[in-house]
């Protein structure tokens, strides 16, 4: 088990857990809030670019942990499936804009794909855009999702999984993401953390709320929700991961609260459960 | 890949597909439909009792597949898992008096109890169930649920998990029951149904809509979703089981139609889907 943080040095949210603030608003409330790290999701700098974003990021002295999100790779042809590798390639070079070292790829899924086929084509896909990636010096991480989401979002739902694949691409720049809201139930957690070691990227938290009420955008605070967040950041951080913790919450309950208190409730949320 | 099913012979339908049909009314309507198999679920007997259900299901001709649902095994005392234990007695005797040669077991969870406690308190629930089971010659399967139920209802997820609880307990009376909706996204699922082998005690099928718009009541009509059915009951096969294959669709939706058009689509799905 790990011990409690005691200050908000490794704090990092994700622009999508305030999403209704604009990125200049997240920036100023999160400079505000003490809060050192942001992870930015795309469409928070599609209006101003991501050139302009990443001014804007590094004026502020925030640390820009990550790009959320690339993948989406499976697709029915071929010519599809080139313009998602194109579309990465893409937002690789938009995550060097922004100074983000790292972009968590959401791998994607198709209904009525095989998954056995889909989990071919991501591999494929990943092997496709590294050689980008590392010329980029921009890092790539499998995110495995939870498995309610194996139909349209990911074909990659557990971390032995991501491991799985990052042993077979053999790159310096591949990694995994561990968020505990997908993984918290998987029986082998924690040997997977463990065999993942200095290759996980990246680490996200939330809570897993009883009663959910939606499969997308239900996600609880830390402490709302039935996950041992400490103990599985004990076992993240057994395996060598000391960097940022990531908090990463879709709801649209929290999106309605003033995003301000919301940031409040993170962080007293932090010092006790996570 | 196994062949269509031409016939129904195999067809089994759980009273909860049919959840606004009294059990007189599913037995009538199943047999007036040439259904042969009915596994029973426990609130469709609670007002006439099991002894009465018993007669009236052995004078139908149905064949009862199963009794649905016993289980819940983790508690927080040592008197609640007690009383859980007497409670699984009853309803293996319940079993017993309707004619059904096998307890399904939804295994239990209890929010904020760390999963790897919840799993240990599920073998020893198991275990000390095992013996009334083997008295009553009635036959115990665990059931791996989505881990999306992992909060509340079950901490077994994976069907690896399940045969490794067989495996533990050793008993010709315990086995597993394999539902697609449960496990299709599991990429162990192929290798797990051929080590369960002849420990598949039974087989339920229905399908995953995208989107899933609740995560208890929406599931799908065979077809109306990305599970490869077809594949799945053909893996299931190889293993060597070939019992009845047990429709379990629980659904907001359908439970609104007329239960007799509904009945009729399932026969259609049936020939087209499993």
């Amino acid at each position: 088990m790990a011990e409690a943080l005691t200050d908000y040095r490794r704090l990092c949210v994700h622009t999508m857990t305030t999403k209704p603030l604009t990125l200049e608003e997240a920036i100023t409330e999160y400079t505000r809030a003490g809060i050192p790290g942001i992870t930015v999701w795309r469409h928070h700098f599609e209006a101003m670019g991501a050139e302009e974003a990443g001014k804007r990021l590094q004026e502020s002295g925030l640390r820009v942990v990550s790009l959320c999100r690339g993948g989406f790779f499976p697709a029915s042809s071929a010519r599809e499936r080139e313009e998602a590798r194109d579309q990465n390639r893409r937002i690789i070079d938009e995550a060097a804009a922004i100074g983000a070292p790292l972009v968590v790829l959401v791998c994607g899924a198709v209904p009525g794909m095989p998954l056995a086929e889909a989990r071919r084509q991501i591999v494929d896909g990943i092997a496709a855009i590294l050689p980008h990636a590392a010329a980029a010096e921009v890092k790539l991480s499998i995110e495995p999702l939870h498995p309610m989401y194996a139909d349209d979002r990911c074909a990659v739902n557990t971390l032995e999984q991501a491991n799985n694949m990052v042993s077979t691409l053999q790159s310096p720049w591949l990694g995994v993401t561990v968020d505990v809201y997908h993984c918290w139930w998987d029986p082998m957690l924690k040997s997977e953390i463990a065999r993942a070691g200095n290759r996980i990227f990246s680490f996200h938290v939330c809570d897993w709320r009883t009663p959910t009420r939606d499969l997308l955008n239900d996600r609880g605070m830390m402490g709302a929700g039935c996950i041992d967040i400490r103990g599985i950041r004990g076992w993240v951080e057994e395996a060598g991961f000391k960097g940022p913790v990531e908090v990463e919450i879709f709801s649209d309950e929290y999106w309605q609260w003033d995003q301000r208190a919301l940031i409040e409730q993170i962080k007293r949320s932090w010092l006790v459960y996570v």
